[in-house]
């Protein structure tokens, strides 16, 4: 399955899904194009260095959302795309690209959605006072982080965190749960019915003080 | 401690406590009188049951919400109620109340809060499609579940489960956690920095696949 990758910042989570593939880790999913709307991100950075095509369209240059969205689309297409993952691109899609990759658009965010939506996540739940964040990797719908959910893991807010130490705990359990979750897809595991996902060969597990889904 | 219980319903969480202090695991806090809305409900019948003092003041017999909220606190103040437990207390308290228990009226909610605030948390969550879920205790402001978090504990939702699954695996959780926050409060270990609340003494722990605050 030709994964292409849609991101707007640093790409660490693209490079997880780079690494996840090298280590064999992501079956036959694999990251065939990077797209970007921000000249000079690392995410582009990474792809370079990965050997991975890359294109770069400004949502800017458009007028309307949906001709930005055309764009993308055509480039994905070029290179036989049949899944597309958001790794930290900011910008909504509009219904004109979700309905050429029906449930084939995913996304991950850093908090256990519907707890804290939208930008700056893990500060708002530090600041929320939380004793447990995570991450939720889900399908992508109209909305801003509202799609069906797929995995989440949870991580504790320790004494003593700041919202950068949240932060970055929280990043580490990404860089595992997203791969995995495209691998699932690859493999055909994952159905979806309604607000409801279900991952064949996927209990629950508890590892290192954490909880996961996948 | 003197603990004030308000209930409207079975009071499961009620009997928690009531059992928890019974096992000497309330340290210096216990139950001395329960108030209820509800004529007849469960919780008036367990606190009879228990030989601890009760009464009924419904919110239908006051015209103004602050008039029942001043009925109530006359009753919890005759008992000498130092610690306000709501559990399953169907009625918003206004600042009337509020204002006479400074951080000193707490509620469970069944839920990962902010997630899921209101009725039928824990089917909203089962609809919702989240992959985990659990419970939050917090002191109560005049909103709907959006006081200062004191602690949570976290269940994982599982293949299989149906909402009253995961309704039962919840509730379990719940008699475990208030009364565990309810005698940490009456040990003095908490304290309130805005939303953030402290609790000494209080590690996050892993459990039988569950992880929690307290």
């Amino acid at each position: 399955m030709k994964v292409g990758v849609l991101a707007s910042g640093s790409g660490t989570n693209l490079q997880a899904l780079i690494d996840a593939a090298a280590r064999g880790e992501m079956g036959r999913a694999r990251v065939v194009v990077v797209g970007a709307n921000v000249p000079g991100c690392g995410a582009l950075e990474r792809a370079a260095q990965a050997g991975i095509p890359t294109f770069l369209r400004s949502h800017k240059d458009f007028a309307q959302r949906e001709d930005f969205d055309h764009a993308l689309l055509d480039e994905l297409r070029r290179h036989g795309v049949g899944l597309v993952a958001l790794a930290g691109f900011m910008r909504i899609l509009t219904p004109t690209f979700l309905d050429a990759f029906p449930h084939r658009v995913v996304n991950i965010h850093p908090a256990l959605l519907p707890s804290f939506p939208g930008v700056h996540a893990q500060k708002q739940a530090f600041d929320g006072g939380v004793r447990f964040s995570g991450c939720t990797v889900h399908f992508v719908d109209a909305g801003a982080d509202t799609g069906p959910i797929i995995a989440q893991a949870v991580v504790p807010v320790l004494d003593g965190d700041d919202a950068e130490a949240l932060r970055l705990r929280i990043l580490a359990e990404e860089h595992r749960l997203y791969p995995a979750v495209i691998r699932a897809i690859a493999e055909g595991r994952v159905s979806v019915d309604g607000r409801r996902v279900h991952v064949r060969g996927a209990p629950v597990d508890l590892a290192d003080g954490r909880l996961k889904s996948l």
